[in-house]
Parts: structure tokens; C-alpha cells; sequence
């Protein structure tokens, strides 16, 4: 049996983080490895539940402790029921979004509380961390006026103003500085074919 | 302005708090004071939203760290969005449960984290406790059978076995005990009318 992996996609609005997300499961598929495609947050169907409350109820207007605790409860059921368990069987689970969105939204971006951010992701996570974490970096108009030409109901942060989306940005990039051995900057204004080749190099060394 | 209070009503299924905290709302109101009448898990339109998960999800039998942080993450709203305010506006808050439930559930009874527990009390609440606290305490015989009586879709933890709902009641009394100051232990076995009367003598004393 092949070892479990966990791979993550974190980036802003508009990215293409989701698109690379699927065409990398599709190539695993294809490769012959068990994949698991997910999403945060969610994942579960408990956990996709409590996402529509947080987009029915003006989550990104929440207290930033609430949003980090809501964010924190759906992981915690997303890692228990889902990717914990599915890389113990050896699978290799994609996930669009984890912990390092909490850190950049409700933590950099928005201003939480960074002390409650680590001390919720130890309560959860202990010391898991991805394998490999794709950070898709993009300029931030180029961004919006992407995820704007989408077909998304869920436009919960996007209608925030630029200067969040810049901030955004460089929390994004911040982390993947500070995190050097699992996080890929991926310049996403690159063609799609092009990033799936950076993806897929990438992807081989963990493999 | 009078100083406004903070009052919780917590025990076990079918104890009568429910019935007890409409009393004592209708009773101060006739007296002239401004009462929220609220409960947990709820409480605000989102926590209500959140509540509707964890009973259509099954939540009951969710991981115990998810079950806490999910508690925490409605009660941080409930907290900054209600409660905190209301009682800085010099209003009475009467809680149908609060943090002690999740104590007494997810802590005691089904065995969860009690640091966690802490932990996240500290987080969301710092050093707010209420300023009364009347645990409803019954036969976890005589409280199912009442229980099931009800006209109530919500019978998450009604399920459990009575060895759990022994626990539960114990779970209630060692945090009377812990809390002396602000807990009185209502024997929920008397009538409706002796109740009362015992809570607005209690009640009288903080106001």
C-alpha cells in the first residue's frame, strides 16, 4: 500500500486554485493512485451544512474569534471523519483550502488573533501539517475580476475592498516564506497547461 | 439604569428549566425590568442556523473536540452579539443553558478534553460568568419519562443510555459544588409553584 498524502491549495479570490485542484486529482486518477478531492470549508456533510450558515449568515462579518472557532469546529470534523482517515489507508488527499486560509483571512488579513489561531490549530491538528501546500499568488484586481466572471453564489469575501484582498495577498505569501519546505508560490497569472507541469513536478518529489 | 444581570438555567432532560426561565422572565417584566429571555446552543439567527446542524448532523455523536468547538463557536456569537450587550444596556439576560452544559455534556458525561474545555471558555468568554446559575436536578428516570412527553424534535442526547444521564446529573451537581457563589440546586421533583417561589427568592438577592 502506498503512503497517504495530504496536498493543499490556498490562495485568494479568483486563483484558479480550484481548477488546478481538480486537474491534478484527475492526473493522480489517471496515474492509478486513490485520490480524495475536498474542500474547506466543508468537506464533510456536516461540515458543508455549517459552510452554508456561514455564507447565509454573513460569516466574513462575524467576530474574527467567532469565524476562527467556526472555522476550527468544521476542520475538526473534516480532519476526524475524512482526512486523517483516508491517508491512513494510504490515499492521497487534495484539499481546496486549510488552515492556512484561517491564518490569512481571519488572522493577517482581517487582524484575529494569531495566539488563538495556533492554539485552536494545535486543538485540532496537533502537529499535522500538508505534505505539500500550493500558494496561488495572483495580483489582486486580476483576481477579483476573475472570481467576478464566475458562477459563485458564495461571493462572501470578495465584496471586501482591495486593500483586504493586498493584505490577503501577502499573508499568503508570508506564510509560504515562513514555511519553506512544504509551500509552493504558484504565479497564477501562468497559462493553466503551464501550472499543471509545475504542479505535477512538484507533486512527483512527494510521491 | 439598573445593572444588568446574567442568569442561566442549566440540568438535565425533562428538569422543567425551560418552563422555570419563561416563569421568571414573565415575573420580572410584570416588575418593571427589561429581560432577553435566550438559550444555547442558539440564541442569535446565525447560533439558531448552527443549532439546526448539530441536531439534523447528528452532533451528538461528533468527535467530543468538535462538539466543544462547535458549542464555543455559537456561544462566541450568542456572547458578543446578545448577551454582552444587553447587559451593558442594564438589561436581565435569563439563559436556558450555557457554558456549564457544555461542561457537563461533552466534559463530564460523554468524557471530553475538561483543558479544552477551559481553554475555549477562557478564549470566548476571558472571566465572564453568570451572576446566577439554578441547576435543575431530577431522577434521570423521572427526567426521560418528562422528557419524552414533550412535543420536541430535538431529542439529540435524549438517546443516550441512563448510565450517560446519570453521569449527567452528577456532572451538574460537582459544578454546583465547584460553584457555590453563583449555583443553587433546585430539586426539579417539587412543584412548578415551590420552584418558582425558590428562584424569585434567589433572584431577589442579586438584583
Amino acid at each position: 500500500m502506498s503512503q497517504g498524502k495530504f496536498i493543499t491549495f490556498e490562495g485568494g479570490e479568483g486563483t484558479g486554485k480550484t481548477t488546478q485542484s481538480r486537474l491534478l486529482s484527475e492526473r493522480l486518477q489517471k496515474e492509478g493512485y486513490d485520490v480524495v478531492l475536498t474542500r474547506e470549508p466543508g468537506g464533510t456533510q456536516a461540515g458543508e451544512a455549517l459552510r452554508d450558515v456561514f455564507v447565509s449568515h454573513e460569516g466574513q462579518n462575524w467576530p474574527l474569534s467567532a469565524q476562527m472557532l467556526f472555522m476550527f469546529t468544521a476542520r475538526s470534523l473534516h480532519y476526524e471523519h475524512i482526512i486523517k482517515p483516508e491517508i491512513e489507508i494510504g490515499k492521497i488527499v487534495i484539499c481546496d483550502r486549510f488552515a492556512d486560509s484561517t491564518l490569512a483571512y481571519q488572522g493577517y488579513a482581517l487582524g484575529g488573533n494569531i495566539d488563538q489561531f495556533e492554539s485552536l490549530k494545535k486543538m485540532v491538528l496537533g502537529d499535522f501539517e500538508p505534505d505539500l501546500t500550493f500558494m496561488f499568488d495572483i495580483d489582486p484586481f486580476e483576481g477579483l475580476i476573475r472570481a467576478s466572471g464566475r458562477d459563485n453564489q458564495e461571493d462572501t469575501f470578495e465584496e471586501k475592498d482591495i486593500s483586504f484582498h493586498e493584505k490577503l495577498r501577502q499573508a499568503y505569501l508570508d506564510i509560504a516564506e515562513n514555511n519553506p519546505d512544504r509551500c509552493h508560490v504558484i504565479d497564477a497569472a501562468e497559462e493553466i497547461d503551464t501550472i499543471s507541469t509545475q504542479i505535477w513536478d512538484k507533486v512527483k518529489e512527494v510521491l
